[in-house]
């Protein structure tokens, strides 16, 4: 991968202004995967302490628009996905790792497991998806 | 629906501290539906000004939740889900509404659809989602 | 809709051996929507002679690449699509009704709900399916 | 994994009439996996002699049921699940390899890729799915 490519996807992120209001960090990318972290505090939790399912699923949507856009080379986004929680997020760290399974010319269908860390440095897998990301503009054109 | 049920809805929704950093509104319940609103602002947008997907995660992932909910009569999650975005979203508001479309004893299955909603009221769909609500504590236990 | 996209539509369906061997029969097509039929025999059921969530995937699969097709004009396929199964199917007959939810240029986002009919031809809901269909040629170049 | 629950898993398998119907084989079973094989020919196919989705998707749907249902250590059903397909399906042979992701005491998410042979043997992956598995009885009741 081009460090063009690298340097591309860390600026499309830093231009998300949810992603920075969420304190997300892009913290890996590679030729087709991305991992993306958010410390956990309060603001990103539901109503029994947990991360609240939607701050999982907007870690999943986002590491599998980022794998699926470095696979294809640009901007990209997410056409489609589904998530499965498997067990309450609870830990100090949730960090998601996506990558792509399948590209071809003009989608990716990418995989993200999402795991919680604990302060011990632990993982636990909290959320898998499976989704489909298309070329920017391909969606709606 | 009893009132009861309604209030306890609100409650478990003020309880989402999620919820409030994102300024959503638990807007409408039934006895097996329910409505979140979001109003669009800066911080929730991704790289093109288009609200995240992320958000629309949240609010389907939410709205599945709480129609769910009150269609098992309780404390409820979602277990899965699946989402399709079907054009950009841009708008002053954002409005999911979901119903359970199938509730046994112990799951609901749910589905959504988002809308961004213009100055003059219009609606334009922007998602749908499909998905599994269980009574809390039957994923885990 | 034009007589020759229904004539079409009959035309790739007889043309598809699976459906033949299944012995299912395409039975209404709309300008953006198709209902597939199959007759409840042993062949199409699991081990406790229910019919097989193979064959509703089947259903809802072709219903939707179907009522997609119709929605965009042409040959299509499914990209994906995810399904719930909401009771065990026992019934004399089982329907799958699918319909184009939101379609743009190159793609459809449809829905499609599978029934089982009894003998006095009550209808009961078994299972609920979202996705992608896009036009042939879509997926692959 | 018990000699017991792998004739059980077989035992199973052959009393589907629909998997019989397929000629489709249970050819691998593990603690938490299974694989299930059909050779490709005329009747399995859709339009343009490609393997029908809705045959892919019975063998993902069959190969996560038989995943989980090992995992779980018993009898179990399909609740959910999703697929993408990836590539059109052209070879001698299809083959589904499913395998728990994460069970608890009453579901296992699992996922599946799907692949047709070649002649030469070589594998290309058609098709992953990902979906929840639960205890039979435990939708519905």
């Amino acid at each position: 991968m081009t460090t063009d490519l690298t340097r591309f996807a860390h600026r499309i992120f830093q231009a998300q202004p949810f992603s920075m209001f969420l304190g997300a960090e892009l913290t890996a990318v590679g030729p087709d995967s991305a991992e993306i972290r958010v410390v956990n505090r309060p603001e990103i939790q539901q109503q029994h302490g947990f991360v609240h399912g939607g701050v999982l699923s907007y870690l999943a949507d986002n590491a599998l628009t980022f794998a699926g856009g470095l696979a294809l080379g640009g901007d990209a986004l997410t056409a489609e996905y589904k998530i499965n929680y498997v067990r309450p997020a609870v830990g100090d760290l949730v960090v998601a790792r996506a990558e792509a399974t399948a590209t071809t010319r003009r989608q990716a269908v990418c995989q993200c497991s999402v795991y919680v860390v604990s302060e011990q440095g632990e993982e636990h897998l909290v959320a898998v998806a499976q989704g489909t990301i298309v070329r920017a503009g391909g969606q709606e054109d």
